[in-house]
C-alpha cells in the first residue's frame, strides 16, 4: 500500500547508547535509508567520514549552513551540527522511511519542521549506567563530563515531547522495540495513501 | 516501567479473516488477555464456548443487558452480542494488555467508551478475496450472503476512524504487524506511568 516516507529520529542524552541501537536497526532493517549529520567537531577515535558524520572543517559547515543546506543546525558543546536538508527531503519525497540520529536540541527543531514525525527517546537503564557511560568513553575530561551530566539530566525531562520511550537496558530488546515502532507507524491509518491504486476496489463500492 | 493496561480492539467487515489473526496473535503474545464477547446466536461448526464467544440463550443475554453487563452490545444479523464490562475494567486496573475483537459496529461504540485504546482494522488482500472468503464459510443462504457483502462495503468505509490498518495478506506478515503494534503502543510516551519508581531517579534530578 502506497504511502509518504517515514521520518524517524532516534533521540538522547549522550552517554545512552542510541548509536548502537542504530547500528543494530539498520543491520535489522536495511531498507530504512540513514541520513548522517554534517559535524565540524574532529572524529573521535573509531569514527568513520561518512559512516558516523559527514566531517568538515568550520569553514566548510558555515558556507553550507549560508548557503541554505541544513534543514535544522545547532551548536553543540562548541561544535557545529547540522542536518542536511536535500537528502531527507529527496528520500522522503521517493516514499522512503529516513532515520536520524539526533541530540534532543536538533530533534526539538525537526520536530516543528516535521510535525508528522515519530520521534523516539532513548533512556538509559539507570542513572548509573548513564554515568559510567558518559566517563568510559574517556575521551573527554573531567569539566566536559560534569557539563554532559549536567546537560543529560536536563535533556531527560524532555521525555515527554517524544513519541516513543526506549529503555536501552537489554540492546537486542530495545532494538526490537524500535522495530516494532518503525513497523506499527507504518500500518498508521494516517500515513496510509488511499489514492494507491490498492484502494480502487473500497472506493468503487 | 509501570503503565496502564492497553486496550487493542481487531475489528474488520466478516470475510477478512480476523479470528485466524487473533488466535496467531494470542499464540504468539500469551500475556494478552482475550476478553470474549457474548452472543445469542447458536455456535457455526467449529466454534467452541469459552474460545470463540461464551454463548447464551437470547432469554440470559436479555437478563445481562439489563444488569448493565455489558460495556457496549449490539443487534447483527438478528442476533445479540455483547462485551463483557467487568473483565475488561478489572483487567486493565491490573495492567494487563486486554485483546478484543469485534465488528466494526460494537468497535464504534467501544472507541467512545475508551478513546484511548488501540483500534486495529483488518483488510482483505482485494474483493475477490472478501468475496470468497464469505462464500466459503458455506454457512450463509445466499440471502445472508448478499447481505453481509453489502454490509463489508459499507464498513470498509469506516477504516478511517482506526489507529492502524493491517491488510491480510499473508497471514505471518499480518501477525508481526500486529504484534508489532502492541509492542510499539507499550514504548508511547503517552501510556507511560511517570509515577513509576524507575522515573525517580530522573525527577529527582
Amino acid at each position: 500500500m502506497g504511502r509518504r516516507g517515514l521520518l524517524i529520529v532516534i533521540s538522547a542524552p549522550s552517554g545512552t547508547g542510541k548509536g548502537v541501537l542504530r547500528r543494530h536497526l539498520l543491520r535489522e532493517m536495511p531498507e530504512l535509508r540513514f541520513c548522517l549529520s554534517v559535524t565540524s567537531r574532529p572524529p573521535r577515535p573509531g569514527e568513520v567520514e561518512g559512516v558516523d558524520y559527514y566531517f568538515v572543517s568550520p569553514e566548510e559547515f558555515q558556507r553550507r549552513l549560508e548557503a541554505g543546506a541544513f534543514v535544522e543546525w545547532a551548536e553543540v558543546y562548541g561544535n557545529l551540527y547540522g542536518t542536511p536538508a536535500l537528502e531527507i527531503k529527496e528520500a522522503l519525497e521517493r516514499g522512503e522511511d529516513v532515520l536520524l540520529e539526533k541530540d534532543v536540541q536538533g530533534a526539538r527543531t525537526l520536530r516543528e519542521k516535521f510535525p508528522d514525525g515519530v520521534f523516539i527517546f532513548i533512556l538509559p537503564p539507570d542513572r548509573q549506567a548513564l554515568e559510567e557511560r558518559l566517563r568510559g568513553r574517556g575521551t573527554e575530561d573531567q569539566e566536559n563530563l560534569e557539563r554532559r551530566l549536567a546537560t543529560a539530566w536536563e535533556e531527560l525531562a524532555q521525555l515527554k515531547n517524544y513519541d516513543y520511550v526506549v529503555v536501552n537496558d537489554r540492546v537486542e530488546e530495545a532494538v526490537a522495540q524500535l522495530r516494532a515502532i518503525v513497523t506499527a507507524e507504518r500500518c498508521r491509518t494516517s500515513r496510509i495513501d488511499f489514492s494507491h491504486p490498492y484502494f480502487q476496489w473500497i472506493r468503487r463500492i
